[in-house]
């Protein structure tokens, strides 16, 4: 065996168990009963010490300092950068660190669940306080052995290469774009939303419309399921992709919204390159670029009002009291603007602040400067000064809202708004380049788009870097002027 | 660390191992979509060579060798048994034939589920006969290393100490006794089934029903969950039980005894003694030992006229057509004796010709006598000797219709039968240890029986032998004629 091929099969043993791990923490969301916390919580974070150990490994080591690159294929030789890159990642923290880390996350987001709804910040802060403290421990050690600033090297996890400042660069300027849109948008929208109007809509056909659309935008049935989770999301492997959402009977559009982002997911995890989905370089580009690919989805592709067209005449089949609603009044359900405390419910105009807010408490909570007593306080002050509401007192719709930091999961936010500035970006470039993109959309035809989606983002997986692939799908570097564009085309013209 | 404490940890290791090998156990026969069994069969076939691995390592057999066992406690020192047994086990067969059968079989069982339907024998054997290839393979390499003749060295992973010679005692004197009790119940049953009275049976009713019962019998949902499976089976790890069932509108009984047949398996897992519930000691005491405690709730419990006096209201609740039904014609739907060709759906006299009929072709088969292109043939002049059925034509109902050898599980069978039997004798014993027990099943109580089997076998564990625990809970050595004994009081008298 020549060391690339060897490096290949020590790679599909990694592979194996994020395949493993992929599956039991889709379990643990959807199906595992609470009293089995603790074993499973031992028994992932045992994985992920071994997952460690085994890409840290000094022969794994060795090899990928003897394979020469000049004889391999483009791909190989990616391959073998993202292999280095995994290495190099593993050996910066200790595997023990990974286990106990593991172990403290998995707890809180278990308690998280529970506590959660009882707005119980009391119980939650000292598990909180732990994952902070070996997150920070995580951030230093990691930072030491690449030269990174401790929050940068934890951005880099999800996004190689991403930076603070490069991130605060970009959130400056939509601080100074978007109030004045939020503010135009919300004016100009009828001032009482219709929601109710073909009310109420019975779980049952919102799950079988949500199987309508879901099939339509092209997910593969035969390689993955939509379930029901507390929270929405996808997971699994691209052999096994697993979706979930959520119903409210009292609302279609927002589970339909939801399984229409994570299919946008799925549609990225089941189309990238089946030769290599078992290697590093077969993975997705980062996070930015998988939210980029929801977002596409959700936020650029099926609020259009070509696609809407599409979607209200199969909804009334499902829901017969919408044939009364005219279409204006259809769109706007999508269309929605409104400065709300959640995250995940927020309109497009929004969510940037919620993701700012976070990003601007996250640096400074892994570099100590604050501490997790102060987040409900911190919380309160941002979400007033960003979009003038108060959650004092209030922390399951504040800091308590999310899965990611009681799951350990801090330099993730930022991915969201790359991705929505992406999506905005490539959907701007898909009308330019298909031609007849939007008759085809109000036909219910994706085929062209997922063709353009296939060739210039699924098939590159991690051949190129997310930069490279923006460029090479748009013809231009990632801008936050494409994301403003579009939200003034869509909200104030 | 001295070794002893060491030893646990790195069997605890071992313990995640296997809780994440039986969740995507579980996961593949309740969830997984079709296409994805390939990378599924990839991922568990790697972790089973990492298991092996892990209990086969040069440092864990050291400690095993270092270790004082004269200043442990009688469980450590049991569970260093387990342990030397666990690291034999792994070191008789290579790590790579682990994987390779784990792959074969994995993709046989997955082929299995779609051709048995279609009674598609012609597709299945070249699978069956690589299964069967890996088979042979391991059983040499097992018995060279223990000295054990290849099947008994199958027999011995299900049963420790197991062997074909006793087996086939048993089976003799079965053979003997149970053809007359047989021809006599059957004679004196009404000539027609009363199955059919008050259905259909609404699966959803079912599913109420199941659940109520499985309740009342003691299984814990907050650490275990009853789905709908294609076989009915009991996975998971004693904290996650996972328990399926499936149902048909036309029969209740079947699926409900099921249900009952695999609580008796989980309640097994449940109690459990928790401190060693990632040790071997902790784990139950072989196979036979667990169909004796599923069929102990199943054959010896449910079918008592004393459950039946109080299942018949509670089943009355559901399905109210019940009502109009005589408690005698209630009952005779449990006691139902046929010469049937499926064996998980066979009464417990005809059980054993089931397993009889299995254990003499498998000896045969893994000893090379007999090929997988005999198994047709075979199967049939079997059950014509035996049930006076003929299966020719019929594979799907006859040598297709398990999911063992399929699944690479040969030397299971014979536990079936065993298990049978010591339910037997168990529920005589406790019968005649717990006053009143007939009164307390009548009124739905089975608190002072699970107390009594929790003391007998649960708490037990592996901390003795399978012939020590039955002996310690009935005072005799297993002995088929209590099962005898019991036919004959049921269905005879």
């Amino acid at each position: 065996m020549d060391s690339y091929d060897e490096l290949e099969v020590l790679f599909e043993e990694v592979a194996h168990l994020d395949h493993v791990s992929a599956m039991l923490l889709w379990d643990e969301a959807v199906m595992m009963p609470e009293g089995s916390g603790d074993a499973r919580t031992s028994a992932l974070s045992y994985l992920a010490r071994l997952r460690n150990e085994t890409l840290r490994a000094p022969d794994l080591g060795q090899a990928l300092r003897q394979v020469n690159t000049d004889t391999l294929s483009d791909w190989q030789a990616a391959n073998v950068l993202e292999m280095r890159r995994r290495h190099r990642s593993a050996r910066a923290v200790d595997p023990l660190l990974v286990e106990r880390r593991s172990r403290a996350s998995m707890s809180c987001e278990q308690a998280w669940r529970k506590l959660r709804p009882e707005n119980n910040w009391t119980e939650l802060q000292p598990l909180l306080e732990e994952v902070v403290a070996l997150v920070r421990e995580e951030a230093v050690q990691r930072g030491a052995a690449s030269g990174m600033a401790p929050y940068d090297a934890l951005l880099d996890l999800y996004d190689p290469g991403q930076t603070e400042d490069a991130v605060r660069g970009i959130f400056d300027t939509l601080k100074g774009a978007l109030p004045p849109i939020l503010e135009a948008a919300i004016r100009k929208q009828p001032p009482a939303p219709l929601k109710r109007a073909g009310g109420p809509f019975p779980v049952e056909s919102q799950c079988a419309l949500g199987l309508e659309v879901v099939r339509n935008l092209g997910f593969d049935f035969n390689r993955g399921r939509l379930d029901v989770s507390h929270h929405p999301f996808c997971g699994g492997v691209p052999e096994d992709v697993r979706m979930t959402t959520r119903y409210g009977a009292d609302d279609f559009v927002q589970s339909l919204m939801d399984v229409i982002h994570e299919t946008g997911h799925a549609l990225y995890e089941q189309n990238l390159p089946r030769r290599w989905s078992r290697q590093p370089v077969g993975r997705p580009r980062g996070m930015a670029m998988h939210e980029s690919q929801s977002l596409f989805f959700e936020m650029q592709v099926a609020r259009t009002e070509a696609f809407l067209r599409w979607l209200k005449p199969t909804a009334e089949t499902f829901f017969p009291t919408l044939r009364g609603m005219s279409f204006e009044a259809f769109e706007s359900l999508f269309l929605r603007v409104k400065r709300d405390y959640i995250r995940i419910d927020a309109d497009e105009i929004t969510y940037p602040f919620h993701v700012m807010l976070r990003f601007e408490l996250e640096g400074p909570l892994v570099r100590g400067e604050i501490q997790v007593r102060d987040l409900p306080k911190l919380w309160n002050e941002k979400m007033v000064a960003y979009l003038g509401l108060s959650t004092l007192g209030n922390d399951k719709d504040g800091c308590m809202q999310d899965v990611h930091w009681p799951g350990g999961g801090f330099g993730y936010f930022p991915s969201y708004t790359m991705g929505a500035i992406a999506a905005a970006q490539l959907f701007a470039a898909a009308k330019e380049q298909i031609p007849g993109l939007l008759r085809q959309l109000e036909q219910g035809d994706l085929s062209s788009l997922r063709q353009w989606l296939d060739r210039s983002i699924w098939s590159r997986a991690s051949a190129e870097s997310f930069e490279e692939i923006v460029r090479g799908a748009t013809g231009r570097a990632l801008d936050a002027h494409a994301f403003i564009d579009h939200l003034q085309a869509r909200y104030l013209s």
